[in-house]
């Protein structure tokens, strides 16, 4: 083909696609989600990324969001999913029939959403959700167990964070109890912002729905408190008094009790008031995981209660709960901050290099070693000598030289590529050595 | 919410949707596929489901297959990937100076193809490739490479198959020597499709392109040699000298040698003269499995030898081999015919049921376990006996029963739900149990 018909190849921005070393780590973050999600007993669920537009959009009655990707194929509009929260709400009212209550699944898959891209936002990502879902009713304590899990993935993923709790009906409640009944979304608005616009602003907005001097100084001082549970739950326990505040804080008592059998470190979570999470979606618990150390990166997982998950599919009651993790922002925020665990170039434990015409006798080598590590056979026509140095620029562990007399004697010349030992062995003795020095 | 306003909650046709426990199944063949591909040393893509038009239909000039689900966002033609095979060719194309050639990676993803639903067909369906991919050559040791990772990961499915094993050029030499050059690529279509349309029509539409009687059963005998390599191969040798020819017949032989050196079982493969793969795409070895007690299944995983993988996006040749197993329709018809190992309906290993208020010790013993096993505890809002009826139903293998007795004396109570023993023990003489039991 000559030149000027070549087409360049190029990926659309706001895609990530990872060289295949960093592919290799990032699949392990995810097999490591999935071992904490099933040793929860979490079943996964797997839904099509192309829905019905009038699924995907049935919140906003069929508005087109311009963040969702949608078109036609003949006759039906075709969204791609955006979040895994709809599919799941479909997916339950399509089968609460034949599923049993609470349903535990996990849900580890791409999303998509058109926005523009820019600095950290993904047009297309994972995200690792976890719910479980009731029908009628769910104890409090799934909203315990889902942050016991966060609390397990992270460890599992080796990073430090802070899991900040609270409970909307605290906040709802409170307002209420100060008599802000018209305003209180607005003023539920306006204090979800407060860390993003800073506390001056906050009052200004405040200000301006009329609310008085005494009041805001009341509503920063609530939204302030933040700490650990023993300490910020005696100062809620009086602040009022009405149904849903007293509904909110015993809801809250009664994860930290939870949390406390579960025995998650203190330094892992705290009651943190400011959560709020939006106004539509959650309902009570609502909780968003920081990395204390790097505050800049923001939330990496967030999650909560709601009270009815399915309605507009379905006239069943199902509350639920649920986590979800970023995955594609999370890793490379870490990649770009030098925090991925350190990783190799090459998934390659023993390379089988021939010396001379043997190829033949390392490919029943490579059937023998593959059955318990990651070998490969080096048959690329290039020289034994360059071979080699190749080897050691990828940080390959061992090399195995499959010569004459290694063919003749079968035993055969294993090199530990750190190391430099070399070593005449058999195939068992060179398999239990790689063993024993991997393990 | 009235039950005017529900939407119907459904998918589109086409979508395969599983329930959890089949779910759990196919993602332990997703893993089992995707050990085999790492003992090999083949590294993971991941490649974005949309790329921009102008790649994806590189090879078709832009122009629209309507299988190809495709859109506009902005300015911007976007189509959503039909294969993994031109996003392998765009990446190695646009990474090639980066990348250590021979390039083995394995893609395991969704594809879309957005034909009219049909029986086994699907619009969405997981793809599971691996291709190693040279930079100038690549050895022929490549394609036996491939062979034997099929034997392996079938065998790792517990699906015994058939290999069926041929090389492009023997025929096309075979043509060439018969004398038919201008007509090769339509007798070669009609040879491709014998089994379909039979040996009658395929002799009237050879005739039709005015081949001779003689020359056609040469055709038709070629075509039929199958069986055993060391049979066939000698009944090939001298059938045409010719370079395309001899080329064909000397790789053939090789990838034979090499898969002897492997030690694939001899009835799980055989050289198949009538395996020829389209005109498009393939250039050398080619290669089709089926399974022999299920011929009806089709092929369930193809491959083969291609020269030049990414011309339309690079001045460097890029040859190739590769394979690919469409998993959700193997999956499919596994399921249909009652093929899929026996599975349970749960992942819960323990089950830890609440006898009164101690569910705080639950989560406790939960926290420990989990590290272990998969554990739930039964918190929902049921009769104990109501609980113990279920997690029977639901055939979890271990309940763990914590009442007053238990939480005071530290024993708790260990049911084998499948004999129905009990036996009073601390944690860690329950832990040691049940993994004895399901070990």
């Amino acid at each position: 083909m000559s030149k000027q018909e070549l087409i360049k190849p190029r990926i659309m921005s706001g895609f990530m696609e990872l060289s295949p070393d960093k592919q290799l780590l990032f699949d392990k973050m995810i097999d490591e989600i999935k071992h904490v999600y099933q040793s929860f007993c979490f079943m996964p669920l797997d839904t099509p990324v192309l829905e019905l537009s009038e699924i995907l959009l049935a919140k906003s009655g069929g508005e087109i969001d311009k963040e969702v990707y949608h078109f036609t194929k003949g006759d039906t509009n075709i969204c791609m999913r955006y979040d895994l929260t709809v599919p799941l709400a479909r997916y339950v009212a399509m089968n609460s029939n034949t599923l049993s209550f609470p349903f535990k699944r996990y849900q580890i898959g791409k999303v998509y959403r058109g926005e523009r891209a820019q600095r950290g936002r993904f047009r297309e990502f994972v995200q690792c959700d976890g719910d479980i879902v009731g029908l009628e009713t769910l104890p409090i304590s799934a909203d315990a167990e889902c942050i016991f899990l966060i609390d397990k993935i992270f460890n599992s993923l080796n990073l430090d964070i802070l899991i900040q709790i609270s409970n909307r009906n605290i906040l709802v409640g409170y307002l209420q109890e100060l008599g802000i009944i018209e305003n209180a979304k607005q003023v539920l608005t306006i204090l979800d912002k407060i860390n993003k616009i800073g506390r001056e602003n906050a009052m200004l907005e405040l200000k301006a729905l009329n609310i008085t001097d005494n009041t805001i100084e009341k509503l920063l001082n609530i939204i302030s408190l933040k700490g650990d549970f023993d300490k910020i739950l005696p100062m809620l326990e009086n602040l009022a008094s009405n149904e849903i505040y007293q509904k909110g804080f015993d809801e809250l008592r009664k994860v930290y009790h939870f949390l406390s059998a579960y025995g998650i470190d203190k330094s892992r979570y705290c009651l943190d008031i400011s959560i709020i999470r939006g106004q539509d979606y959650y309902t009570g618990t609502v909780f968003e995981a920081v990395i204390p150390t790097h505050l800049q990166f923001g939330t990496v997982c967030g999650g909560g209660r709601y009270d009815n998950l399915a309605g507009y599919f379905s006239e069943k009651k199902m509350p639920g709960v649920g986590l979800s993790i970023g995955l594609t922002r999370l890793f490379d925020l870490l990649d770009k901050n030098d925090m991925l665990p350190s990783f190799s170039k090459t998934n390659t434990t023993l390379q089988i290099i021939p010396l001379g015409d043997h190829l033949d006798s390392c490919f029943t080598l490579q059937a023998y070693f593959s059955n318990k590590i990651n070998c490969e056979v080096a048959y690329e026509e290039r020289s034994f000598k360059a071979k080699l140095k190749d080897a050691g620029k990828k940080q390959i562990p061992f090399v195995l030289i499959v010569g004459d007399d290694e063919v003749e004697q079968q035993l055969f010349m294993l090199k530990n590529m750190e190391t430099g030992e070399q070593t005449k062995l058999s195939k068992e003795e060179c398999l239990e050595l790689i063993l024993k020095t991997i393990n």
